[in-house]
């Protein structure tokens, strides 16, 4: 095993829309130069199984992994939920947040992730106080992403209401810059060319500073949460007479390069307007699952003109490939017709990386990044399954992934147990 | 590693109804003769990770593994669905089944489960004739589990109408005995304590026949697929006048040791025929969601005093900890609520045994077959779940077992490369 690639055999990869056998790659540093399908390379090594593109976690709060199997104890809601994830996220600092988070991001390598858009807004101390840094949690989570050897893209977000004009309160201090103003003004001394921006909610931003976080994200990926939750459009309308969906279209908010998060519970005029802006859906079917949100309008979306991406959000579950077919099992179980997406379709929504900014990411092709994510075809999941796209996503699992490259580096070789034993001990400290 | 286990100490185990500390088993041949938390046995094997009692897979189609990511290539219905597998079913002989039959009861073993109910209708030649032992593809799927380690409760199942009075046609042939007198004939000289009986349908067994079945298994467990798509309910209110589940109680069909199989789409009074009747419902939630069924009311059912079981049907997915959590998870969905149900039911729905004829199964307790499950707790998906119940419903996967004992032998020792392989090779043969 090489640490880095630079010509090599795929038995078999996804290219330009469809499995082919012996794909011979060359990298130059980070980029693929060439990709021949049917093609030989005396002496260069030979990757067994199936590989794939880069697949893209386009929705993540990392420490919410902390929680998996914790929150299950009581019956409740997804608002009970916030409660015992707000307890977790009174208990982080920078250090303790470096080291879950590296054990998060390599959990999600493992699994065939190689970029994480990461919905970041756990900003200040507990009390509010900004660290004496006041980008020292972001500088954590770029931290993390080295030593895990994801690419980041930090959605730095902005969250300065508990909800349609009430102050913060609890640990939501810890998430607040008071207003969008001065979320801008630390937003624009943010270092790093992949950033991003997020508006955390219609609940969580003033309708009036909307249109600022908005203006301060002019050419870079700025994503939302929208109508994950039925009470949060009830009270929008309660108190601004109109949807999320509207209320974002209104302030300028939607477009090409705008990500709505969930877009569960949707009006026919809601799915229009994400539509015709072509604002990107960010889907999270397992998470959506365990929260009890309902199975949101996705392939409507689509017709409607939205580009769809996906995300693991909570790491109830982090697995693309679960990811990946969720979104088209809970669209059976709400029409009772299979079909909705084909897996090529599912593959293409798994790997886009242009909600994130990123352009030349998320295509086994020359001129993209060198990412590439290897499946073992003889699995007891995967055997027997076709070994082609199919295989990928209504077979494979996190578990099946045997290697995962990225800017032309091997950032997974198949070790899963160090990944195990590197969150049990972070998530040990968190909670001792 | 030993092949037999005598006397062992349970890092974590799962022992009346709680997740206990270092717990002493001794086994006495095929039997648990001492369970003591908290014990101390010098000298005794350790079994690190969260040892569960054997899980049952109550309703299985072994053949139809085959099929796993080659069904989704056109958009369709649970009919269309039914056209491949009915290739399928043209394709299997005796002894092409026991290699593939083998495989697939080893990966059932390598994801936690120690019995499978079959429920088994491919019992002739294709155009119908019976093989010279009418019995020989039954001993097939025998030979199989006792090659790949799983107990079989072999469900021999009458299948005599291709729909409510039609005959039956094409790959049906292989299906049919012709009416239920001769199903009954046949299933009376069939060997073996650990048989059951099932009614494939009432599509597939005219109503008055129903009655010979349910005499013919009289003592026995008796399985039947009930109301899993709605265009059957129609089609036998039509011919009937009443409902599947109403039609299966007036025959007498209905009882402690029936199990019915789906029960996806039930009116208030079916809950209720089926609740007060303590009939068995049997749901595959994996399955359910590939083939687009929908969300049977599964917690009205308990609710009603309907016992549930858990079964991996067409093994679209073989992971018990998965299906265990689907069936919560799915009623989220349904209801927008969380905790439906807790671990410790679902955990208790995933190894009941007596649905299958089986007292002494299912528990970790003197009395019960040594049955034993062990789920690594240091894994990607397990580390930082809490290493109690809430981590093999919340978090597990079938690729997290690392050792299954059944009747006191390890059956399974973590080595799934060879499972994988022994799959490839029977599905490979199928197709071929």
């Amino acid at each position: 095993m090489t640490t880095s690639v630079t010509t090599a055999v795929l038995e078999r990869a996804w290219v330009a829309g469809a499995v082919r056998d012996e794909v011979v790659v060359e990298v130059d540093g980070d980029t693929l130069v060439r990709v021949e399908p049917g093609g030989s390379a005396p002496g260069a090594e030979r990757v067994r199984g199936l590989t794939l593109p880069g697949l893209a976690n386009c929705h993540s709060h990392a420490f919410h992994r902390a929680l998996r199997g914790r929150t299950q104890r009581e019956r409740g809601t997804f608002w009970t939920w916030r409660e015992q994830m707000y307890d977790l996220a009174g208990r982080l600092d920078p250090d303790g947040y470096l080291r879950l988070a590296t054990a998060v991001y390599a959990e999600m390598v493992a699994a065939g992730f190689t970029t994480v858009g990461e919905f970041h807004y756990l900003h200040h101390q507990p009390d509010g106080t900004p660290y004496d840094d006041p980008h020292e949690m972001a500088h954590a989570l770029a931290e993390a992403a080295r030593a895990a050897g994801i690419r980041l893209v930090l959605l730095d977000t902005c969250y300065v209401s508990s909800g349609f004009g009430e102050p913060v309160e609890g640990v939501q201090r810890r998430y607040s810059d008071g207003d969008a103003d001065r979320w801008a003004e630390r937003f624009a001394t943010l270092p790093g060319k992949t950033t991003g921006a997020a508006i955390h909610s219609v609940r969580a931003v003033p309708a009036d500073q909307v249109a600022t976080v908005a203006a301060a994200a002019t050419g870079r990926p700025l994503h939302v949460h929208l109508s994950e939750q039925v009470a949060e459009n009830d009270a929008c309308l309660a108190a601004h007479g109109v949807t999320p969906t509207r209320l974002l279209h209104d302030a300028g908010v939607l477009g090409p390069l705008t990500s709505a998060v969930h877009a569960t519970h949707l009006t026919d005029d809601d799915v229009t307007l994400l539509g015709s802006t072509r604002t990107t859906t960010c889907l999270c079917p397992t998470t959506e699952r365990d929260l009890g949100d309902g199975i949101g309008p996705g392939r409507a979306l689509a017709a409607a003109g939205s580009p769809l991406s996906l995300g693991t959000d909570s790491h109830a579950v982090v697995d693309p490939w679960e990811e990946m077919r969720a979104l088209e099992l809970d669209e059976r179980l709400a029409t009772r017709q299979r079909g909705h997406w084909t897996a090529a379709e599912l593959l293409a929504a798994g790997a886009r990386h242009d909600s994130l900014g990123l352009a030349d990411v998320g295509a086994i092709a020359p001129g993209q990044r060198a990412d590439l994510v290897t499946l073992a075809l003889d699995t007891p999941t995967t055997a027997g399954t076709g070994a082609d796209e199919h295989t990928a996503v209504w077979a494979a699992t996190a578990a099946d992934v045997r290697r995962v490259v990225r800017d032309g580096r091997v950032v997974f070789d198949g070790d899963r147990d160090a990944v195990g034993r590197a969150l049990a001990a972070a998530i040990e400290e968190v909670w001792s």
